[in-house]
């Protein structure tokens, strides 16, 4: 849990610290323009798109805690559990790449399953 | 991802491997009779639970590369991908305490979202 031994996970959790702050902004200045993401639904590629899939996110954030979180020069990996609006257990993993302080990589996972069933709980309670 | 240095992430990789290896009894040799594992669909308690909990995976496994793994005295951090039977592409997350050289807490985390699509697909094919 040491930052100061790893510049990744120093990295690594300012972006965390941004984003669960619902500092969108902030978080994105973390994470390099030319960013590859792969996450559950896919690969995502480059800052607009990057900033398509955390921006929702963020809006739905209630709030998050870090369980771990570790890094060597050029990797961390994190693990949190966040509550939000659609689902209240919604842990996540992301494993990422730093290169000159910004996010290059990252393989992010999260379980889709309860985020499915809550949009289609909803989906069904307005049709 | 050096285990010298953590005790915890030695007992991690030695689960792993052999979990990869499809070896399930050497995998729960180093599971505590009494863990806790907090999975996608709900907590699972006790030796007995966890063994049917990873049965299955370990039957339908094809292959896993470990992406990363850290650890300190207590805790390791571990993210893979597997490709299984159901799923060609399943990433996987745990963070897994250590007590005595047994895992006697973990958090796991996967997307069920393809599985459960898998397992529709193949239910619709047969019906």
């Amino acid at each position: 849990m040491n930052d100061e031994k790893s510049p990744a996970l120093g990295v690594a959790l300012a972006y965390y610290q941004a984003w669960s702050n619902k500092d969108l902004d902030l978080a994105l200045s973390y994470v390099a323009n030319d960013v590859v993401c792969d996450a559950p639904a896919g690969r995502i590629v480059g800052m607009d798109a990057y900033r398509e899939f955390l921006a929702p996110f963020v809006q739905m954030l209630i709030n998050s805690q870090m369980i771990a979180a570790f890094g060597d020069e050029e990797r961390a990996l994190v693990m949190y559990n966040t509550q939000t609006a659609l689902v209240d257990n919604a842990p996540g993993a992301e494993c990422v790449t730093v290169q000159d302080g910004k996010i290059t990589y990252s393989r992010f996972i999260f379980d889709r399953a309860p985020f499915d069933a809550a949009r289609r709980a909803k989906a069904n309670a307005t049709a």
